[in-house]
């Protein structure tokens, strides 16, 4: 991602805007109807008029694509600000939940861990996606410590993790579906932790 | 894993249990030196002696041979049993660190995510490898109750999750190493929630 331009910050709302939303709509509408595993560069030319060359030189590959595409859509979830961290821990469960409630989510996230094992870039856009979007909702725990909620020395990325870690514990290694207990286990379980220091001061 | 006799039972110390060493220890050389991505049936059977019929009808596939020797990998793993919850806890957390600590076993897991993300056999693989060692751990919790350090209605195995996710959650989201920092926040975090009744009741 640091190699170059990022998707869309040239001329926003300009061409590139436009080039971006084409590709990511048409690979939305690719992993629909064939899946990610039959996605490749030349479908996606067809499909969204963009020329191949072009995709090539800004996403390098179908998995660039398909990251910026989890990106774009993670931009779009609000980050709770109800005045209260329990809460605002249990609704930002609530929206882990519902974007893995869609199997077609849920096949993106699989995809992209399967193909990050094969590929160190793929690796590192997925660490990139992920930390970006981690790094606007520890939004969520700075404000716990402005409000007192929390102690001030809080690591709030740990206690993102905390919160989010079972829902792909529970999709990639024990395989099951997610569950309505499973939001209020890891949400308490983060809120709960935090409120009691164990994310505080480093070692 | 119902479809077939479990890989050495038929005659525990006799040629089926040989034949399974045989089969692991080849696997695992084989891991070793070429990588999981390189692995065959037929190298397993030049480097095993043992007839890739056999092979093939014991464990139908690479990823068959791979999820058992990761079972007997964890089956070797004791279980704690200091007498204290958190403790055990903490060590248990020192052990799955342990396991990730070492490339090929983080190699391992990896394959196998990402082969369970194309494959639902392996995918019913994986879930049952990691369920033999849950079933086997949840004696931590089991007799956690027993003390009465946590409550009678907690739920062993999503405390056991609770504990695991988050090692998960940084080797294949992050992408970043597991340190001592993450063994502690996890052990915590799992101990605290069992012990405030997180856990407990069903809904």
């Amino acid at each position: 991602m640091t190699e170059r331009p990022r998707p869309g910050s040239a001329r926003p709302g300009g061409r590139t805007a436009r080039t971006r939303a084409a590709v990511l709509a048409a690979a939305l509408d690719e992993l629909d109807e064939v899946g990610f595993a039959a996605l490749t560069l030349d479908r996606l030319a067809a499909r969204s008029g963009v020329h191949v060359s072009t995709i090539r030189r800004r996403w390098r590959s179908v998995e660039g694509v398909v990251v910026d595409l989890m990106a774009q859509h993670s931009a779009t979830i609000p980050t709770p600000d109800s005045g209260e961290f329990r809460q605002d821990l249990y609704e930002l469960a609530e929206a882990i939940a519902g974007f893995h409630a869609l199997p077609r989510s849920r096949n993106l996230v699989e995809a992209m861990v399967a193909a990050a094992a094969y590929d160190p870039h793929i690796a590192e856009l997925v660490r990139g996606a992920f930390m970006a979007r981690t790094d606007v909702v520890t939004q969520i725990v700075h404000r716990a410590v402005e409000r007192s909620e929390v102690p001030p020395d809080t690591d709030a990325y740990e206690v993102i993790a905390a919160l989010s870690a079972p829902f792909y514990y529970r999709l990639l290694i024990l395989r099951r579906d997610i569950d309505e207990r499973l939001v209020r286990t890891s949400a308490e379980a983060a809120y709960r932790a935090a409120c009691g220091g164990v994310f505080g001061g480093g070692e």
